[in-house]
This record gives structure tokens, sequence and C-alpha cells, in this order.
């Protein structure tokens, strides 16, 4: 193997380690010792792979969101979907998840936007882009389900993406604190199948 | 002034102090040797006003939610308002409020649903008390509301209380990162001013 694979290799599990703990502990309440030595690598070594914490900080934001952005995306591409089935059926999904997890984690970005968005500036400008990324998905599915007739038109797209979002963000908090999947399943009923609907 | 006195406006100053820490930074970036110095109480007798962080985590969350209930409240039962006034009133005060403070602090409940919901029993338990009372408030609002005839019959006032507090907060932490009250308003537009209405 490569040494650039090899650090490849380390960097990302030291990413999935981190994004496992921090989301769980939240950021301040998770070491980079614990971390360092759950992926076995030598304190001094981290310095190798990033820069410092809070660089670490946003690497974990942009590696924990990438695959969620991927889901919906591959819901939308998926011939069989029509858009507003893509949208509904990655939430419906999500929720199973979280009911099969039994509410754990709940979700990085909501967790570390109240922690940290505003102490670490480094993490808020990764947040900020996640958050957007995420918005810019949501608006380009909402946008052909417009097309197709399936969500209403007399509000943008845009502001549905991020009326979805902030609820589905609050909804998350409430499900870790109530332990169950109820606000979950509001937010896809009153917003989802009422709300957007066309 | 009675010992009894004196240990209850200690304590209230921990309260205060603590919560003006935690909201910003976190609650494990928050030391209780910073809280204390600020009040200047020598580190030992923490322990004669809270058994430990925890208790004393959960006794901030009581502290901070208690004012803004009383506050809507208030406009729940200030005769010039009509029910639906009494709740937007209160979101477009708190609107102008996060606008003067520059999005300062965003809510504490969300920034520790998200942080410590998981890790601390404590605190989950406290927090799903404060979240629970301040959606009862909203509740009675929004029956007393629909009874007025300004706000829909055809959902709960309960489900209604819940969507309304869940994208409450997901926006706060948005407007976090964001630095804007974009967020709120959009709260404000879509839910307050369009889906709830009758």
């Amino acid at each position: 193997m490569t040494k650039v694979l090899t650090k490849q290799i380390k960097r990302d599990q030291l990413l999935e380690q981190g994004l496992s703990l921090i989301i769980e502990q939240g950021y301040h309440g998770t070491g980079l010792k614990e971390i360092l030595e759950k992926v076995k690598i030598p304190k001094g070594s981290f310095y190798h792979y990033f820069e410092n914490k809070e660089q670490f900080g946003a690497a974990v934001i942009e590696f924990y969101i990438a695959p969620f952005i991927k889901q919906l995306d591959e819901n939308f591409q998926n011939p069989e979907f029509d858009a507003y089935t893509a949208l509904f059926s990655y939430y419906q999904d999500a929720i199973l998840e979280f009911e099969e997890k039994k509410y754990k984690g709940g979700c990085l970005l909501g967790n570390l936007m109240g922690e940290i968005g505003e102490t670490s500036e480094v993490c808020r400008v990764a947040l900020k882009n996640a958050v957007d990324d995420y918005r810019s998905i949501h608006e380009q599915v909402l946008e052909q389900a417009q097309q197709e007739g399936s969500v209403r038109t007399d509000l943008t797209a845009r502001a549905m993406a991020d009326l979805l979002i902030s609820t589905w963000q609050g909804a998350i908090l409430r499900m870790k604190v109530e332990k169950s999947v109820r606000p979950l399943q509001e937010y896809s009923q009153l917003l989802l199948q009422d709300y957007i609907k066309s």
C-alpha cells in the first residue's frame, strides 16, 4: 500500500471515529485522546492529518453530510420515483433508521450548530456550508416536484427547503430528549404530507 | 440579611452566570471554575448550592425557560391582545431581540438538547420538562385562538404547538450559523402567518 493511501485510510478512520464520538458526546465532550486511542494512532501524529481540533471538526462536518446528500440525490435520480416520492421516501427511511438506532446521535449539524456555532468560526463556516448544500439538494428536488405538480407553487422551493430543514433539525432535537420518533412523524405528517403538497 | 436570603442570592447569581456562559460556550465548553470566578465564590462552596455540575445544568435549564413561559403567558393574559396576537407578538419580540443581540446565544434548550441530550440523563429530563412546559403554554394559547376563530381547527392545538416549537428551535440554530434572523422571519411568515391561520 502506498504511503498516500495509508494516510488516506487513517484519515478516514479518524473522521469516522470522531464522528461517532462527537455526535453522541458533543465536540467539547470528546477528547482527541479518546479518538486517537480508538484508531490506534499515537497522539503526536494527529497533526500529520489535521491542523488542529477545529479543522478536524470542520472535516468531520463535511464527512458527515456527504452521504445524506448522496442518498437524497440517489432517490432523486431513481427513475422509479417522482421528485415528491424521492423526498418523502428519504425522510421515511431516516425516521425508520432513527427508530432502529433508538434515537441515538441525532443530527451532527444540529448538535454542533447549538454547541459551537458561536465559539468556533472554522466550524461555523463548515456548518453553514453543509446546511447550504443540504438545502440546495432539497431545493432541486422541490423545484422538480413543483414542475410535476405534486408540490405547491405559491411558495418558492427555497423557502420550503429551508422550512423543511429547520423543522427537521428541531424535531430531531425533540426526538433525542423524548426518546421517541413522534416529533419526526409529526414533521412528516404536517409538513411533507400536508403543507407543501399541492 | 439572613443566611437563607444570602444563599438564595448567590444561588441565583450562579444560575445567571452559568446560563450566560453555557448558552454561548456550551455545557462542556464551560468550566465550573469560570462560573465561580465570575460570581466570586470559592470553588469548594459550589457544593453548598448544587450537588454536581449535572444538577446545576438542570437548574440552569429551569431558570432559563421560566421567563419565556411568563412572557408568553403575560401576552396571553393581556386584555388588549386576542390569543393569536399574543402568540404573534411574542415571536416578533423574540426576533427583534435576537437581531439586537446580534444572534448571540440562540436557545439554551436547543443547544443543550443537541450537546448533552444523550449523555446526561439528569439534563435530558430537565430539558424534556422545560420543552413540555413551553409546549403546554403554546397549546393553551392556540386552543384559545382556535375558539376565537383565528387559528385552524383541523389540526390539534398540541400538534401545532409541537410544530411551532420544533421549527423555532431549528430556525434558531440556522440563525446562529447564518448570523441572520432570516430563518426566524421565514418561520413567522410560513408557519405563524400562513400555515396555522384559519
